[in-house]
């Protein structure tokens, strides 16, 4: 049994590496095969254990994410969510590895807006705007750079602090970015040609009016149907709507199921998931198209870059 | 992330400290809540990947069986079945310790089987006999001992070398016992007063009308609708039928599968669950009522050992 730390993941496997993966995974996803995601209750709200299984019978290698939800960490200055991935060899049955998922689901969640954003957004894109500078919304920041010539990057989030502390991390980074913390997020979504929403907010962070032209917009805050950071108003203006997995939305975007039930936009009306633009290679059909992706994860994406880092960590 | 190895865990946690931990749950069942399990399959046959999770709210501490199944690995020399147990803190959300789980599912097995024999069987009873003698057997074999005085043991096995290199197995770690291999189960059966069987047939190992007045059995090895090993016509005959787990037996118990379905002995007919047995102290109404024991597992044994044997390592 080997144990792989979040630090030497870290180190080892980057953005590039995940998005590399996820879409080698969307060109042979016959042979992966997922249950649906288990969730035990363990206390108060959303207090949770989550367990994601999926195989890949191609690579003959199976994982299972475990995730503990304790809302109440942050006060203690621990995180709300913790993963671990066990990686079972499905040839001999043994389990070979035990490796941390914290960095790998933040990683994956941000390759799959860095996809979107490749496919999606226009190529010139060079503005991006951030809503919500919590735990994910570094590699969602990676995601974006890997694929987009960004040259600027707006800031929003309810604690200012914590954005003015966000834009310290970027330009540690990446110091030549002009980066800028913004108290008005109606100002933010006009300027930007990507937009990034990564909030647990339970109403619109944004106004849809705000939306302009050529915008492309990433959602990955809601995995839940009571959260519902996007404003469900810009399904019907927008012109390509995207989801990571229909299935998953359905149940757990909240934007979307409220839409759904409305009638402002229904299920129907999604026009793709994500596997569809990186196998066809599909591109926005018009500069000023509006673009939506919208992302509640699934276990093949965490085995995806699970299996990446094992293999590239046992070269 | 402890790492805790099987030989580790068999060289400290013991029969005894099982059927203790065991019992110990059943007192606070209220307590512990597991989701159904989840079965993904990998290949042709029994080739399955088996996720069974579990968490104890009084302890605060969550436990994931995740099991291989691989039919050809005998072939090879290796184990058909593979397990980790992963033990997370659901305090503070950590995932602390990957325990391996084969030696455990072994021994919580036994634990089953010496917890239904304690209850079940008639105080005295000496001769045990144990149809099969593959790898689940000699915790079945240790379940007994630690609480009947057994001093002669009657082997059967489908494989007759097999049984033999067992009894060399039990007569090295109890020198004084009797060990008689045997090539006629209906004389084992008619001599036993405990009646062992821990097979994967898909047809009765025995006859029930072999069965004396008095005789306790225990059935560990049917755990799928086609696995049958006792014979049904058992269950009408028996005055007192209990299960490991009443769910678990509709689904998994082939010989009660099939006595429901043909009307011989129906699911309704089934006297007690095991627990009941444990928190209430209960016996056996008469010396010579015949017994029986079905167990197939469940996810909260395997937590109340890997609970058991992590705080044991840990001390």
């Amino acid at each position: 049994m080997q144990v792989f730390s979040e630090t030497l993941v870290e180190d080892n496997y980057k953005m590039s590496d995940a998005i590399r993966d996820i879409e080698k995974a969307f060109s042979h996803l016959e042979d992966i095969n997922q249950a649906p995601r288990t969730v035990i209750p363990t206390g108060e709200g959303a207090k949770a254990m989550l367990y994601m299984p999926c195989v890949d019978l191609k690579q003959q290698l199976g994982t299972v994410k475990i995730t503990s939800i304790t809302p109440e960490n942050p006060k203690s200055g621990k995180p709300t969510t913790q993963a671990q991935i066990v990686i079972t060899n499905l040839e001999n049955g043994e389990h070979e590895a035990i490796i941390d998922g914290s960095y790998l689901t933040r990683l994956r969640t941000g390759a799959l807006s860095g996809i979107a954003t490749k496919y999606m957004s226009n190529p010139d894109a060079r503005i991006l705007g951030m809503i919500g500078t919590g735990g994910m919304a570094f590699e969602q920041f990676l995601g974006n750079m890997e694929v987009r010539p960004i040259d600027k990057v707006l800031l929003y989030n309810r604690t200012t602090e914590k954005a003015e502390s966000f834009k310290q991390r970027i330009l540690k980074k990446y110091p030549d970015l002009e980066v800028i913390v913004t108290g008005d997020v109606s100002d933010l979504v006009k300027k930007s040609d990507i937009i990034n929403c990564q909030t647990p907010s339970n109403e619109p962070v944004f106004n849809a009016e705000d939306v302009q032209p050529g915008t492309h917009i990433n959602g990955i805050g809601s995995y839940q149907p009571s959260m519902k950071e996007i404003d469900y108003k810009i399904f019907p203006k927008a012109d390509w709507v995207v989801v990571d997995d229909l299935d998953g939305v359905k149940e757990e975007s909240g934007e979307l199921i409220e839409a759904n039930e409305n009638g402002t936009f229904t299920f129907e009306e999604i026009d793709d998931e994500l596997k569809t633009l990186s196998i066809n290679n599909q591109k926005r059909k018009s500069e000023d198209a509006i673009t939506v992706f919208k992302c509640v994860g699934a276990a093949y994406f965490d085995l995806a870059v699970a299996i990446g880092a094992y293999q590239k960590l046992n070269k």
